[in-house]
């Protein structure tokens, strides 16, 4: 469950990064260069990772502080190590 | 300048990702878990990768090539490798 | 402070990534052919991160879960998110 | 075949790597502080990628660019282009 500090400020990144990925489309059909197209799609990936970043520090500071507050942290660990395994490899 | 098989694919790709985030979006506005999140941010990102890769794929074939073979890839070359540090920093 | 299972595993793992970084300087002095050079240097980074997630695992379960059930956790988690955007970027 | 500036270039880092990762070794046996371990492991992969690149640019000025100018390009690029897959997801 996202908190609503961190919904608003993902909401907000995830619509200019849409712009972006539209932009990117726009630059494809006006045969732009593609080094300009790959640089811009460099740029909406790490801001997608900013995403990634601010969700899972709310992450932490709910869903994973119950869990290990309440003694089940394991199952909650794990499954972020998991997370974690997949957006870096 | 994009060739056209390269123009067709990536605008399918893009169009394709602009709907993960907007999906992406309505799972943060619905309260969906975080990790379910974070994983559907992670698959977004790894399709805008592959966008890269086709475009950069298409630039060796035309930009690059051409430079190579008129004898002038030095800077073609760089700014490749600078577009790559950029890409995986 | 690194879990003993912990330093026994990550340490197993650095031995062989000292061993593979050894490997690919002599593939450079014989000659190899680059690609093979990369993949081996690609391969080299995968098990590398492999050992952050290993200690970043066992840092989850000692030191942040040790800080959340005392109920002082911003400090560790801003410090795990900062240490994450170094790791990704 | 690596170029003989990327081989002394390559292999002076590539020493540089492997003390880090000795040193990685040595902080994780003193039970350092997991952050500084994370950190210390992350300086280590970057400067592999750097060790990559170097070699990847040399491939592209001499192999890549010896395939192109002999009208044989599509093997070097599909295999560069693989290579770089690996090396991002």
């Amino acid at each position: 469950m996202v908190k609503e500090s961190v919904k608003t400020n993902s909401l907000d990144r995830l619509k200019k990064i849409e712009g972006q990925i539209r932009g990117i489309q726009k630059m494809i059909e006006n045969g732009r260069y593609c080094i300009d197209i790959i640089n811009q799609i460099t740029a909406a990936g790490k801001a997608l990772d900013m995403v990634s970043l601010i969700v899972m520090k709310g992450h932490l500071e709910t869903c994973v502080s119950d869990a290990i507050q309440s003694g089940e942290s394991k199952e909650k660990i794990d499954e972020l190590i998991d997370t974690l395994y997949k957006f870096i490899k």
